[in-house]
C-alpha cells in the first residue's frame, strides 16, 4: 500500500481539490481561490464524501476569512455567518458539513471573546481547519485499526460507494479504511465493489483508489450483490455514512439500505466506519435525515449519452437510511460501538 | 394505449427486428436475411427478453430452411440441425430459445415421417414460427388478463429490466403485459422501473414502452428500490422470467433476487409473469439454470466514456435466480399458479 491519497490540501492560493469528476481517467487538481469556488466545489461534487465535504468546508470558512478586507472583528463576524450560509447551503445530508463549520464558528468565537486581533483571528481559523484535517487523518488511522480487527483473514469484503481516502481528509479512508487496515494487519482481503449509480462512486473512485494500494478488487453493478451473497463470495460488508443518527440509524448512499438488507439475509456482517463527526447526537432517529434530491439529469444522460425518453419521471434520492436492527458494529476512532447504539454511541462521545 | 409495439416480424426478405440497442433515441429496423444474421442479432441483443428470443430463433430456423438450396429432405435435416446448432448457441439463459428451436424441430420431423416434400417441409416451418408468434402474442393477453386482477386500482407497481412487448412477441408483454391488463380493466396503474444496468433495459425499453402506452412511468436507479419501498411508494412487483424451474425458482435478469429479497421485507407481494414456454419442467431447482455471464465492457463503458480504472476485475453476471419462496405467485396464459410450484406448474401443463 502507498496510503498517499489526499483530496484537499491548504495551499497560499486557496483550496486545491483532486477534481473526482474526472478520475478514473484524469488526475487533474483545480485550485479554489475562494470560498464561493470551495462552495461550488462541494455543491458540484468535485470533492464528495461526508469527512472531506467536512474538511473542504473548514478550508472553505479559513479562505472567506483570510479573504476578508475589513477592519473590526464586528464585520468579520458578519462576514462569516454569511460565509457559512453559502457553504452550508451546498449539500444537505453530510452531517460533517455542519459539524465543520460550526466548529469553525466556535473557533472564531472563542478569539472574539479572548480579544484577538482580526488578524489573529484569521490565523486562528485557517490553523484550526488544518486541525480538523489532520484529526481527521488519524481519526482515520484509528478506525482503520480497529476496524481492521473484525475482518477475517482471506475474505471478500463488499462495499458500497466510495468511503475511502478520496471521501475524507485523505490516507486511509472509512470503510476503505478498514481494509486497509486488515491489510496493514498482514491480512488477504479481496474488494467486490459496487459501481453505484447514478454517479459510479464504485467504479471511478473506489476501483481508484484500491488500484492505487494494490488491493485487488473486483466491480460489480449495483443490482449484482444479492447474487454475489447467494454464491457465498462475500464474508463482510463495510460502508461509511453521510449522518448516524443517536439511535445508531445510518444515512449513506443510496442502495446502502438494499445491501444492509440481503447481508441480513445472508448472514453477513453488515459494518459501517465513521468518525464521531459524522454521528448526529441531534437527530434522534434516522427519519429526522433530511434525504438530497439530485438533478434528474445525473440518471437520465450519461455526459452527452442520453440513456432514457423525454418525458418520463425520474426520481434521484441521493441517500438512504439503513435501520439500526441491520447494523452489525459501527466503527469510530474511539473503537467499536454496538447495538443497543443509543448507549454505545453516548459512551463513545463521553470516553 | 396503443398497444401496438411489435418488435420481430416475419418478412419476404428475411426477418425483421426493431433494434432496441438504439432506443429511446432511435427506431431503426434491421432486416436479418439469413439464419446466420438472425443468430448474431440475438447475441448481440438487438432482440432480447426471452419470450422475444423464441420467437426469433423460431424464425431464424423457417428462415434458415427457406434458403436451404438442396433437393433432399435428408439433406434438409442435416441442414436444419446444424441450423439449430447456431441458433442454440447464442444465449444459454433464455429457455424459451430452447423450447421454440425444440418445437421446429418437431414440425420438421412430423413433416418428414408424413412424406411431405422438400418445400412442403419449409412452408410448414415459416407457417409453425408465425403460429408461435401468434400464440405468444395471445399468452401474453392472456397474461395480461389473468395478472391485472392481481393489482389494485390506484397504486405502484415495481418492474425490473424489460419484459414488455419488446421482450415478447409484442402488444403487452409479461409484466409490462400484468399492467397493462389492469389498465386495461379501468385501474389507475403507476409504474416505477429501475434503469436494470449494466444494459439499462429498464430507462432505455421500459420507459419508452410504457411512455408509447400513455402509462405514467417513473425511472430510478437499480440501488434505489429499497429506498421507495420503505417510503410505501410501492404496492406490488411483477417482473418476466427468463427460465422457471419445476420447483418454480425464476430465473431473470440480475437484480431481480435483491427487489424479491426487499419486497419481502415491506411485505410488498413479488409477482413473476411469463408464458408456459419459459418454463422448463425438466430443470428441477433454480441451481440447474446455466447464468450467462457477459463482456466486461458493458460494465467497465457506456459507448465510448471509461467508467473504471483498466487493470480491475469485473463481474458480469447477466442473470440471477430468484427461490420460491419469495415469489407470490406466477401469472402465465393458463392463470395464476401459487405454492407449493412443483405441483401448481405441472398442473398448468396439464389443464
Amino acid at each position: 500500500m502507498k496510503l498517499n491519497i489526499i483530496p484537499v490540501k491548504w495551499a497560499d492560493e486557496g483550496v486545491a481539490m483532486l477534481d473526482q469528476r474526472l478520475l478514473p481517467t484524469e488526475e487533474k487538481w483545480l485550485m479554489l481561490r475562494s470560498y464561493n469556488e470551495v462552495a461550488d466545489g462541494i455543491r458540484d461534487m468535485v470533492v464528495r464524501g461526508a469527512p472531506a465535504i467536512g474538511v473542504s468546508a473548514a478550508y472553505g470558512v479559513a479562505l472567506g476569512a483570510k479573504q476578508f478586507v475589513g477592519t473590526t472583528v464586528a464585520d468579520l463576524e458578519e462576514e462569516l455567518e454569511y460565509i457559512c450560509e453559502v457553504l452550508g447551503a451546498t449539500r444537505p445530508t453530510a452531517i460533517n458539513l455542519f459539524w465543520a463549520i460550526d466548529r469553525m464558528k466556535r473557533t472564531f468565537a472563542a478569539g472574539r471573546d479572548e480579544g484577538l486581533s482580526v488578524s489573529e483571528i484569521k490565523q486562528r481559523l485557517v490553523d484550526d481547519a488544518k486541525a480538523i484535517h489532520d484529526e481527521d487523518i488519524e481519526s482515520q488511522r484509528l478506525i482503520a485499526q480497529f476496524g481492521g480487527e473484525l475482518i477475517d483473514n482471506d475474505s471478500t469484503v463488499l462495499t458500497h460507494c466510495n468511503a475511502g481516502a478520496l471521501a475524507t481528509g485523505g490516507v486511509w479512508g472509512t470503510a476503505l479504511g478498514v481494509i486497509r487496515g486488515a491489510v496493514d494487519q498482514g491480512k488477504i482481503v479481496r474488494v467486490i465493489a459496487d459501481e453505484t449509480r447514478p454517479y459510479l462512486q464504485g467504479s471511478r473512485l473506489t476501483a481508484w483508489e484500491l488500484l492505487q494500494d494494490d488491493i485487488p478488487v473486483t466491480l460489480i453493478t449495483d443490482n449484482m450483490s444479492g447474487h454475489m451473497m447467494k454464491r457465498g463470495e462475500v464474508q463482510a460488508v463495510v460502508v461509511g455514512s453521510d449522518r448516524i443518527a443517536a439511535n445508531g440509524d445510518v444515512a449513506n448512499k443510496i442502495g446502502t439500505y438494499m445491501v444492509a438488507v440481503l447481508a441480513r439475509r445472508h448472514g453477513i456482517p453488515f459494518y459501517v466506519a465513521a468518525p464521531l463527526s459524522t454521528i448526529d447526537m441531534n437527530c434522534p432517529s434516522g427519519d429526522d435525515i433530511p434525504i438530497e434530491e439530485r438533478d434528474r439529469r445525473e440518471i437520465s444522460h450519461m455526459k452527452d449519452i442520453q440513456l432514457s425518453p423525454d418525458g418520463i419521471g425520474i426520481s434521484n434520492y441521493a441517500f438512504d437510511v439503513t435501520p439500526n436492527d441491520l447494523v452489525t458494529a459501527i466503527i469510530t476512532e474511539k473503537g467499536i460501538a454496538r447495538a443497543p447504539y443509543t448507549e454505545s454511541l453516548k459512551k463513545q462521545f463521553e470516553g
